[in-house]
């Protein structure tokens, strides 16, 4: 690839930039950052070629560009790009929900070519200084593929993901929302309303929380403590199948409830005694 | 010390017992569980000097015996201590929960000396074979003493700790029980009923969560993943602080369930945004 251009140099925006000067130093990579603080940092760890605030006509040069920002701002970006001449360039997203990005992209994005895609790769921290070039290696990439989508278009950038060192799986975008419903946005919600309600404790207890918090209060914080912005967009980009599934956990915590008022320790052990299951699995597939 | 005692050889009893080993090799251990096979691998990893599937008079030499088994058999237990003479000789546990542990003391305990106490350290794996003796190095061990009590075991008990390489913290069991339900009962019990919720899905997209656990699942499903019968009586004896503070907090999921299907989206980030503070506290006072 000759030229790419990056909009949001965040977490993983700054991790392609990475994998991309990598794989070739002379891949002229633009970004495009409308925080001015995050343009410079990006610039100060010499990640791309060009740096700008806004969409112009720089882009027109790209095959590839990656959109890495919060999905409310996809409105926005897609409008921008339309003014631009992109006859070959496929424009790529990362976005933790696929459905409504894809909506979106079918009803904003004019003669535009458009592969959805999703990297199941991050950590808590955020910014383009906590990127780096290993993110997405061994981690999964998740192609969506829809009707606005042509095959050879998906292939390339699923090959670009591969050379990034992912494993690439392909399913609906359906399918997509709702296992990251279960496994990625509720634990992400859960956690957030856990530290939430800790964090409306009197000052008192909340020190000691604080100075406790090692067993097991610890791991919510760590997870709650992810860019908000971020998680904002996700759960409201996605929020059928994360209200869904929040309806049953709900039903399945009120019955737990029930059982510890009712002092019925067969069902409150039946129930600690199943979940060892889906932990032993992930522990023989070597996900741990 | 000359002669301990643990009843209840898994996971933290076993620590314990190689803890007292590695700072006075001559200490007697006598280990009593009447788990058989627990038993055994604590002869097989010569963890004591005696091993008793029951409380006997073997354990009347003790000056320390520490009660390390899930708090539904605390009653057993102190009618079975009972029938042993035990003058000098300090009874302690280990237990998560402090206001009904010491309440089953009063009531059950005849003419001996108590004194509740609550190390918090652990991982989520069980038996005497992943115990360690530096488990307790560096964490809290939190004394609650209470009007059974005299000063000077509780002094004993904690310099007993001290020599474990815990630091002591003192506070009342409400105290400590309402401070563990927010930062390790709830956390439990959110990850159990997370990790349930799933595991109740259809089996294809099972298999998906599993593959794509890395993405905040699979932290739930480690903690979920604790001993079951320990969780349950921990959940059943601290059953008021759990089910005040999960109404709280299912008071807050209420509100951040409205805000997603309003598309509510200042809500939503407000409330992400705040609980990032706690984390950086965490991480100011060098917890993480």
């Amino acid at each position: 690839m000759n030229n790419v251009s990056i909009i949001g140099i965040g977490l993983i925006g700054s991790s392609i930039a990475r994998a991309i000067k990598d794989i070739n130093n002379k891949t002229e990579i633009n970004i495009v950052d409308s925080d001015v603080s995050n343009l410079k940092s990006s610039e100060h760890l010499a990640l791309g070629n060009s740096y700008h605030t806004a969409i112009n006509q720089e882009l027109e040069k790209s095959e590839v560009i990656f959109i890495c920002t919060p999905i409310s701002t996809y409105e926005n970006i897609f409008l921008e790009l339309n003014k631009l001449k992109l006859d070959d360039c496929i424009i790529t997203d990362v976005g933790s929900s696929k459905i409504q990005v894809i909506e979106k992209a079918k009803k904003f994005l004019k003669n535009k070519i458009f592969v959805p895609g999703h990297p199941i790769a991050g950590t808590e921290k955020s910014g383009p200084e906590n990127g780096f070039k290993e993110l997405f290696k061994d981690r999964w990439f998740i192609s969506t593929p829809c009707e606005i989508c042509e095959e050879n278009h998906v292939k390339k950038i699923n090959d670009l993901w591969k050379n990034f060192g992912s494993q690439i799986e392909t399913m609906s975008p359906k399918d997509h929302d709702s296992i990251m419903a279960i496994t990625s946005h509720i634990p992400h919600l859960i956690a957030y309303n856990i530290v939430g309600t800790a964090n409306d404790l009197e000052e008192d207890i909340k020190s000691e929380v604080i100075k406790f918090s090692a067993s097991g209060f610890r791991d919510f914080t760590r997870i709650a403590s992810s860019d908000p912005t971020m998680w904002r967009d996700i759960m409201l980009s996605n929020k059928n199948e994360i209200i869904s599934m929040l309806n049953k956990f709900n039903n399945d915590l009120k019955k737990v409830m029930e059982a510890i008022q009712n002092d019925d320790g067969k069902f409150l052990y039946d129930k600690f005694k199943k979940t060892k299951e889906i932990r032993e699995k992930i522990i023989k597939e070597g996900l741990e």
